[in-house]
């Protein structure tokens, strides 16, 4: 049962705003091992809606889900270079099975890229059988220094693409298709406005020719990589031998992609639209969209309201709409208010012996505090209006994301300007993009390039522009902020 | 591209036979790491149906999803005596984590008892949080030393049910409920007609006070324990503290009970339904129920054959048929059939220039051979048509199954009868339970009791029955076979 005192408010530490929220919604815990995490029922369900709405988003693009190994040699990861300096540090290594010794250590993955490539290059043989268009949904393992449930732990659940193609260009737009379905789910089903960007070559994955991604703002300003989209060019396909005999009989490399979306959306969630009060949550992956409070005091009270809820419940449910209805003794109306605000429930609908007469329901919106949030609803047509106030709401909570996020986003003509919106903002300059000038800023003023996004540059390395901190020639212009 | 040629007849070598359906209709193959597989997307999809059609069920009967660590420190497992005697042999060992050699070795999960029992004893405190209802969708690792795809892997994915109950009763009635899910998922979806019993003190779960399964019967009659479902008493609760405070404010130790179902279902799915073409699979979790081959000669054909294709397919897919359209170039329509057919499609629709002028296709059914199975069917009405085609494919096979089944049970009045029929089909004797009466019968014929049916058994321990093979007092009926 959850405790009912309020979470730590985000003024006074929001970081254990945070992880208060997390354990006191029944979202996760933490596990026996350090690092790891226990993601309880309600936290799954808010990451099964996720994953739903992007496992539909992979299937109208054209890709199929597969199942790869948890185990993967050690050698594998060994065989690109930048991959395995990338990854070490992060491995865990299986050295006994079965009772005995192994011969060569096994890794668990990390990511798929090597053992992947391995089967697409048994896989693929001609240009028939491209593009390759694969996803997998699974569980992958990087050793976490300083975990934080959601944000960075040693486990984590994900999915990765990994698709193959007979050309770059291909490649180029797989790569951008993809960081397109995240921002599109990032939006519309999760109400974060996202902004797509490249990343600096300090900050892309180990072993890709390109990495891309969608950036969040967080209800601390800071920033939060969202989802991953990487142009691998032909590394892996060269070192896991992937090629295939192009229309004139010609053995080819193909060119790959991968890109990734993980629990960490949960978290992002969470401090996208979190409050004081506990967590806030977008209609479209909510749990529960709606919760029904009955209120009752005597027996004879109880049977009736219980009658009602019981119509409006099925009413609601045949609509399709994800309800529950708090029946627990024992509590108070107020304790369960505060609970279900606590969780972030969208809706709450309260049920007393006076709506019983008045054949109709009291509503709240938890995006909408007090009485301006409440509203008497009709028992006829109440699934017609419980779906518009959901869908009005998620439009809510993306324009309030929004304007938050906008007022927030600052170009910067100066570095000084910049030292002044780190931690309150993000700020955007021109920037040379080398991992010198990137460790300068950071040593400086904790902000890291969150990437160069894809709208504020026409092309790369304009002419005669300069990087606003040390002068080189700019790559672009980039956004440096706090982050995750 | 799928190589052509046939897979080996059953008649000369099941298992060779087995492999290579496995193998040629792309279901999996073997990983860089001995005992592990690869799931390509013909089988991950097949899996993802009967993982979709269990799921509903466990929603419906009060389950809800979570996620528990892959990683469990060695001494979880080291708790309760009979598991870890058990599951030690086969255990995955990590001892480096992030560079360094860790203090405690862990265990890549085996299986969850033990840290889902470690975090029930912190959700449950009072009456009120029982029945604890749970399930997660995992991966799991048990050294395999003797390997086979789906059936035996070193890493396989499952789903694993545990739950919590205050009294002995609602637990014993949980064990049976979802063992009659896991009987309903595989008649009503699999086709595959199954025996519900409880399992030898030998072949019980490591840990478990009873364990209860399906069993089902292969092509070879050998028999596969399809899902089990087990009762664990207090074991667990005491060795992990899953404590609750009862009404009258007193602690008592509750009673949980944990179920699971695997990849190696697909792996009955091929072995109950296959024949010398290859895979046959039932309608309800066929990842394609239907594939239409258009067939053409010249340009002009191809024009008017695939636009009255795209027709088809598309009323087929707006009534929720799950089709594909193979419009693979340069493959005779001959080669296609063969190749639909071992891939075990239950529906194939063949659409010529003639039934474009006709406004008909030509459908066959990959159960019935030959003739027999064609019919023309119009495209006015076609989706109901189809529709019903499933329907009776799913129960002829279904009705096929269950009567090969049934023709291979035997009741057994003499050990001598069940040496006669072991490798022919099961023999039901009197048994004693006794694990030195089951090794020798092992010994002797290579059978293993399977179950004692509950149908077969109205009480345990008889009076005045005795062990058809040894002579000891009978504990039931018990079922003995080959098995996987």
């Amino acid at each position: 049962m959850a405790e009912n005192k309020g979470v730590t408010p985000q003024s006074e530490d929001y970081s254990r705003w945070y992880t208060d929220v997390v354990k006191m919604a029944d979202l996760a815990d933490n596990a026996p091992v350090r690092g790891c995490m226990i993601i309880k029922p309600y936290g799954y369900e808010l990451w099964e809606n996720i994953k739903t709405a992007l496992d539909i988003r992979f299937k109208a693009t054209g890709h199929r889900n597969a199942y790869f190994p948890l185990l993967i040699p050690m050698s594998f990861i060994e065989k690109e270079a930048e991959h395995v300096e990338g990854f070490a540090p992060e491995l865990a290594v299986v050295t006994h099975g079965g009772g005995k010794e192994l011969e060569e250590p096994l890794v668990i993955r990390p990511t798929s890229e090597t053992v992947i490539g391995h089967a697409f290059s048994d896989w693929i043989q001609s240009y028939r059988d491209l593009p390759l268009l694969i996803n997998q949904w699974a569980n992958v393992v990087r050793w976490e220094k300083r975990p934080r449930l959601f944000l960075r732990t040693t486990e984590f659940l994900w999915q990765e693409g990994h698709t193959a193609h007979a050309t770059e260009e291909e490649a180029r737009a797989e790569t951008l298709q993809m960081l397109d379905v995240y921002a599109d789910m990032a939006v519309n089903e999760c109400a974060i406005p996202v902004i797509k960007g490249l990343k600096s070559p300090q900050e892309k994955f180990a072993g890709a020719a390109e990495s891309y991604a969608i950036e969040a703002m967080m209800g601390n300003t800071w920033a939060l990589q969202s989802g991953t989209s990487h142009f691998l060019g032909q590394n892996f396909a060269k070192v896991f031998d992937i090629q295939y005999l192009d229309e004139d009989n010609e053995q080819q490399y193909a060119w790959t992609t991968s890109w990734g979306v993980s629990t960490r959306m949960v978290g992002g969630v969470v401090m996208a639209h979190g409050d004081d009060k506990g967590l806030r949550l977008p209609p479209r992956i909510a749990p529960y969209q709606v919760v029904i409070t009955p209120i009752w005091k005597s027996e004879e009270q109880r049977e009736a309201v219980f009658a009602f809820t019981e119509l409006v419940a099925d009413q609601l449910r045949d609509a399709g709409t994800r309800i529950h209805v708090d029946k627990r003794d024992g509590l108070s109306p107020g304790f369960k208010f505060n609970d279900w605000e606590m969780r972030g429930v969208p809706v709450r609908l309260e049920i007393g012996p006076r709506d019983v007469e008045g054949r109709s329901v009291m509503s709240a919106r938890r995006d909408v505090p007090g009485k301006e949030g409440k509203q008497v609803l009709p028992l006829e047509g109440l699934e017609m209006a419980i779906a518009e106030l959901l869908e009005n709401i998620q439009s809510s909570m993306l324009e309030a994301a929004t304007k938050f996020r906008d007022e927030r986003l600052h170009e910067c003509a100066t570095y000084d300007d910049l030292k002044k919106i780190v931690g309150k903002g993000w700020g955007l300059i021109w920037h040379c993009g080398t991992p010198e000038c990137e460790d300068r800023i950071k040593e400086e003023t904790k902000a890291t390039s969150r990437c160069f996004p894809l709208e504020a540059n026409e092309q790369w390395h304009p002419e005669g522009v300069q990087c606003t901190v040390c002068g080189k020639p700019a790559f672009g212009r980039a956004y440096f902020a706090r982050a995750y």
